[in-house]
């Protein structure tokens, strides 16, 4: 009889090299596994092998860098999404593409429950597993982090070891750095270690080593380098002039904001779990994409439209972060979004120095800016006739007037 | 029988010195100048003079930059407010109290009106009128510039210094700048002239002697500078450990933020009255104590709290850019803003650089992040136990379930 | 030459027939009157001969009540609209529809303007002329009430009476009601008269008279009546079984639920410009339909979606209610609650007695309700694991005992 | 040695005496024994004799009622709150203070543990234990329902029957009802049994002995009453011009709601548990004092003031529907609420006749409704220019105008 097949999100570090064995000895399954490369530039070369080689029955690969920029990172980007005012989504984003790639898989192969190595105090197993749940609900999830035999089997990094010198597996004999890091196409996160200290100072001399996608302030070029970032319909297409698709805009942007020292973010934020945390982010090219968008947005998009939306971004940045990505109030939200961002089109020219992204120039063929209404000298359109000011100051006037009456008689 | 009087809103320049006289003559009324100083830093000295040889009959120049500080821009960025992701209000915060003064020495002096000089076409226009409608509905306003006579007699620069001169007004022979300001405590703005190319590179060195609070990010010290601002429960009251007054503190911030180039803006921005028009700020130290005030609640904030009231920093935004601080609506805000910053305590360290503030360390007696809890490490509290996390996963995941199934049963 | 054409929104009452007439003499142009059905009810017979005869150069009678059932009445019930918790927008969502058939004339007829005889202190004039503004920025608008001239011409009813008569303007003798009424297909308004003294009792049987839709609950018939709405997609599609067009629908609920008593609101409200007032309205069906709608999303719209778009129908009211249902922000919040309507469908069982819109049933192909999951019975799915509610409630205490903890911590 | 002490919500039922018994079995601990009084007319005599004899070393009885009119609906109806467009919240507000009574009794007994015996899939068990949290965080939470031991032990009622009859504990023969009913001061509300079918009619006369609270509306008296209800901030204080406390307030008008057959609401609702759930509720007080709380603030509330808050109903209901009651973000919601009640005073008049809350009149020393501006008629007051609305009207239409060419430009 053939045996049940679970779908393992595998990265070839040890902790999911130990799950892939562990669940293979525990659930007596197949294991089939599966690395999604969302540029996270790590090494991919060799990891088949040490699938196999470590029990898998199968291995995926899958290079889904292009339908990260273009259905998750583009749409985010357009909602203007900030959780708590700093953090630019980077990690949550990426979670359920690579649950909706596992589901995708586990339906193609007939598996009946996919797993992950997410431990059970952070955001990704949720973002994982509710993706799992709108997209596969018949699908069962493994959690060994959460499984009370697998906490007590591995209570601490050493019996991990043991588990795979004693089956096996390679372990690399990295020197474990004092903090964990998460990369992909949109940031890399560091967080835990010396982090944890919310006083310890991330951007320190001393802790330049930490860093990967960009130079400190300090470090970058002296000179400042203009950059030109066309949009349509809310997206970015053409950086410099050149049309390119949006993985091209994302590595592009990257490569300019890691040179420039742009994008650290150092917060402490409040994961859906109920606690707080601390990360640290470099988001390059996001933080250029972000600043951009807005500034295109301010000459194309409507007032009330975009106070309507701004007032929903902590709603939408919060169902990302907390992984509703799939959820239907999240489409809804995206519908709003699609249909403000109609008009978002035209050219922003930045200033990227030290860190900075100074606003240099923002056009369009559908500005709605009009300097002729605007003027404070003589307006040759003749759109704006001063006294109707007076229309609208009073009737917007008239119900405070009214309370003030009403107060000023209350105190008589 | 006494003449009726106007309190008009004075700056001592070409504009308000043509209007005092203006309306002097149009009313054969007492004018009474006045001036509220909240930080300008222009010439206030000899001002009276000035006024009394124009024709004022009583002069008030009244130092309200203690109350600007305090009762103002401290409850304003308790709230975190933020026009459009860009504008941190510093014009749009100062006009109520301007508008409140006036009208306090209109009641005080039995006038029957108040006046002043801005354009038909601005924002300042709407809220100082708001302003006195909430506070005192039975003075009337005159805006000389939304009168169709006063237009007509004035259609350009060269009629108010015919009519200045013919009037014995001391006029300055000042170069005029091809743009107009305006300064306070909290920020000075620039507008119009060659700023009203939205495309125009207002960050080019060859527009650097615009700038009058700040230098350059370029020219600012190559070494970075590190300040800690204490918060007391949502306010800062301390910089450097140094107990200080709100004003204090603005102009220790304004000084470190100005040295090191911090807090330049420049945006297309939603006028109230319904056109776009783009604007270029400096607000040093509003930049940092924005910054700073987001990192102290990022650790002493519950989390809900901070959701709730992000989505309304839109609204509350938009109420104080549009004038309507006195309104029943942004009182009510505030008093959700107030109940929200009780616990807002403890001190935040930033590194000031080349235009970046960057966080580098928040610490608090009433923090409510618990390294005991985040860690990925062992947790030695036990206050977190990660097989919860499947029960909330699965509980928050249930409807997502039902209505994948629903969608999928509709398929088939 | 060819005399300029005017549009006039045209009713064959006093007003627009003394409007008609001044228009022609005081622009010298041509007048095109033009009259909307949409469902009034009121004496279209006659009106175009009265047009023509008062001085119509062409006259327009349109039947628009299944366009305004289909793309004005559906969308907006979709959504749940409801103005400051009472109002289901009878008028308010009439007049975009009137406005765009005026520009469409306008446009066909090459005129330059077009007018209406809407006050200069109700909404009526704002919907109009925020639609015009929307869809035709070129064509101007004549509102004659708001011009003084006009006003100074007429101060009274015996002045335009007079005009009338001097003119061949045909009056109807009617004697003249206490009150204003303005009817369409999804309602009935009455203001003004005695009904400006908000302690008037409109429900009083010496106020029976004035009711024109609907019977009194006191008189409405002592057996109740069951009524079941087919819904598709958030719309309703056929009553008691028989499908039917979105007006079908309208005019089959105005008889059930007038011949019941149902959908009368008596309130005040508040007007875009500025000031309270008291209206009574009529909406039989539309409250019918309004309860059966929600009703239905309570059967088959997941939770999330229903609290979003809840905190959104406010927003979406008053830009009904102000006449922005042509801006930008309105089609953004539609494309959502297009979103949110997709799953939207079954039937709902109603009982109409007596005022009543009581629930009796509701069903559904595609419902998200489980009786297995919900019951406190044994629960045969196994879906619901009641251990997994200590973890989702953990997890969500988490943040609250830490807040919980340091409160303690300072109080000692 | 001392035993532990466990406070049980006891209410004398089958579950919770047998809950009693387990509990001092399995802990080895004291169980003081606690019954909130929160109007729920059952009976409390011999309630203390039956714990003693189940095996409680202590019982309290308290009588809330005074309390929960007070300090928890009056707050909650001053925000209109509604679940989900129909639920006034009768049980969800209920829960914290029996929560917080127990939390207060656990405080002073020194008792280590409160324990309750709702189910592990309703919402009752997150208000009380989320209440706990936030008033209580050291204090532990035992919630036998959710114990795999106890659902072992009792998967039946007939498990629980013989373990009663075997512990002595006196179990009233009572013929088990086919649906479940939870009373309060404000409402009951049933679910269950037959009640799992939403397409079961409640409302059918075959179900009339379901209900308790209130007649039919079939069976109301033919004659309509009329009631006046005096409002002070918010609250209502008298009624018909009799003053009375909170307690007195909520007994007057269930007394008059349940003869007229007002507050019946049958729908479908999303618990926080994740699943929908069918409800029937009779709220017949709260129902007349939600429908007079609206018609007095529509009379005495600001425009924006109440736009704002309803906008945020949809949150606030939530919060207290999930159990946040004592959440800081409810406080924060609350401070807003109470800023905008300032000023809701004054009388409302209405009309109950068979299950309908009809408005007949509202007045108010502070009305902000002035007859003379709202007026069609002349206006005596002059305090409204209708020249004024063409300005007002402009300004709003300007930034549609500019969208709208733009939009035209596009086309061409």
């Amino acid at each position: 009889m053939a045996k049940d097949k679970i779908v393992l999100a595998y990265s070839g570090g040890l902790d999911t090299s130990v799950i892939l064995k562990w669940l293979k000895e525990t659930y007596d399954a197949e294991i089939i596994a599966f690395t999604a490369d969302i540029g996270q530039k790590e090494e991919l070369d060799g990891l088949e092998e040490k699938a196999l080689a470590t029990g898998a029955s199968k291995v995926y690969i899958d290079d889904l860098r292009e339908e990260f920029a273009k259905d998750f990172i583009n749409p985010m980007f357009q909602a203007g999404a900030l959780y708590e005012g700093q953090y630019l989504l980077g990690t949550s984003i990426a979670r359920p593409l690579i649950a909706k790639r596992m589901v995708d898989i586990a339906r193609a192969e007939g598996a009946v429950a996919i797993a992950h190595g997410a431990t059970g105090k952070g955001n990704d197993q949720v973002r994982f597993e509710l993706t799992a749940a709108a997209l596969a609900p018949d699908i069962a999830v493994i959690a060994p982090w959460r499984l009370e035999a697998f906490r007590e089997q591995f209570p601490g990094r050493a019996e991990m070891i043991a588990y795979a010198e004693k089956h096996g597996i390679p372990v690399q004999a990295s020197a474990s750095k004092p903090y964990s890091m998460d990369r992909n196409l949109l940031h890399i996160s560091f967080e835990s270690g010396m982090l944890e200290d919310p006083w310890f100072d991330a951007s320190a001399d001393s802790n330049k080593d930490m860093y990967v996608l960009s130079v400190s302030p300090e470090d970058a070029p002296d000179q400042a380098e203009y950059v030109e970032l066309t949009f349509e319909a809310g997206n970015c297409v053409a950086v410099n002039g050149e049309q390119m698709n949006p993985l091209g805009v994302m590595e592009k942007l990257n490569e300019l904001g890691g040179k420039h020292g742009i994008g650290r973010v150092d917060m402490v934020e409040n994961r859906f779990v109920g606690m707080k945390s601390r990360g640290v982010y470099e988001t390059p090219g996001g933080t250029i994409l972000f600043t951009a968008h807005r500034k295109m947005e301010s000459l194309t998009m409507d007032r009330d439209v975009m106070h309507l939306r701004d007032s929903l971004i902590s709603k939408y940045a919060t169902l990302v972060y907390n992984g509703f990505w799939f959820a239907p109030e999240r489409l809804a939200l995206q519908a709003l979004v699609a249909e403000s961002q109609k008009n978002v089109s035209g050219v922003v020219r930045l200033k990227l120095y030290k860190g900075n992204v100074i606003g240099a120039g923002v056009k369009s063929p559908v500005s709605l800016y009009n300097p002729d209404i605007a003027t404070m000298e003589a307006d040759p359109s003749k759109a704006y006739d001063q006294g109707d000011a007076t229309g609208f100051i009073r009737l917007n006037a008239l119900r405070l007037k009214v309370s003030s009456g009403v107060e000023q008689s209350k105190q008589k």
